[in-house]
């Protein structure tokens, strides 16, 4: 890493953040339900837990933090984030339903940030995590852009697992199965 | 895994082969520089980088394997992978030009693996690999799914990483910053 990592850039991370509901699509739309339900073992998610906890991520986690942070409450303080909450998010839906719902939230929350045009000064601001204290706007940012890749990465890996076996001597070259 | 894991199953490895060079688009095309060129180090591997290399695995590794363990030829022997040959394949290249060429060299081949209608019992035929001997077409194609899904999970892990320092103490949610 050292000089070569980005430092944070507001139109960069945006990029990241409207092409994910794609990139999930173009990984999950169609595709066989043993790949889209296959986990990692109890407890794990499978990619349809995973686009409903993206869905979540819309509707309860980002956006709303961002505007704690940028509004004009004195009380700064983040609601806890519900882990679980996909499970409900995602009753009784197929995993097209999921991708379209997760597309039209995300579509929605990004032309909220842009349209804020958050100033160097205000990625300054802070809100009150629950379990580390003092963040910034910056910090949030970077972590719903990471959040996003880590679970794109996820749902790779997830998959990939599903043939840990399949590959025979294979897997010592293929480093995704051992993470 | 246990009970969970997929069999190998050919129609439902074809679904991932053939969907992954639009999901590399999705994640890439248009992606600022920044992003695409990033790496994790010395010796490790860009974005861009990626792509070339699975070109490259279009070219010279997975259907010329295939096409050995089913043809005529006594000789089973696979030939070594030459794991720089993607520096050569993508010189001169945008990584515009890289993305088009995958996705046309993986539709002929994904095309050309369908046509071979391969049974159940060919699946058990063998070629010799330079590290590991014996393997069977089973072994190979399992592989070459895993692989396009490993480095999906990794051009995602690569551009995460470029913001390990900027989610602040968020990075001890995001695992995809630790692998």
């Amino acid at each position: 890493m050292g000089g070569t990592a980005l430092s944070f850039d507001i139109q960069k991370s945006i990029q990241i953040l409207e092409r994910t509901p794609a990139v999930v699509r173009a990984m999950l739309s169609d595709l066989d339900p043993a790949w889209t339900l296959a986990h990692e073992g109890p407890e794990t998610w499978s990619p349809f837990n995973i686009v409903g906890h993206l869905i979540d991520g819309e509707e309860t986690d980002w956006m709303g933090r961002v505007r704690i942070i940028l509004g004009d409450n004195p009380d700064k303080r983040f609601a806890p984030v519900d882990r679980f909450r996909h499970l409900e998010v995602a009753k009784g839906k197929t995993l097209a339903e999921l991708l379209d719902k997760f597309a039209t939230l995300r579509a929605a929350n990004v032309a909220e940030l842009k349209g804020l045009d958050i100033s160097p000064a205000e990625l300054a601001l802070t809100g009150e995590h629950p379990a580390f204290g003092t963040v910034t706007l910056e910090q949030l940012l970077s972590t719903w852009t990471v959040h996003d890749l880590g679970h794109i990465a996820q749902i790779a890996r997830v998959m990939a697992k599903q043939y840990k076996e399949e590959v025979g001597p294979w897997e010592a070259y293929l480093p995704v199965l051992h993470r």
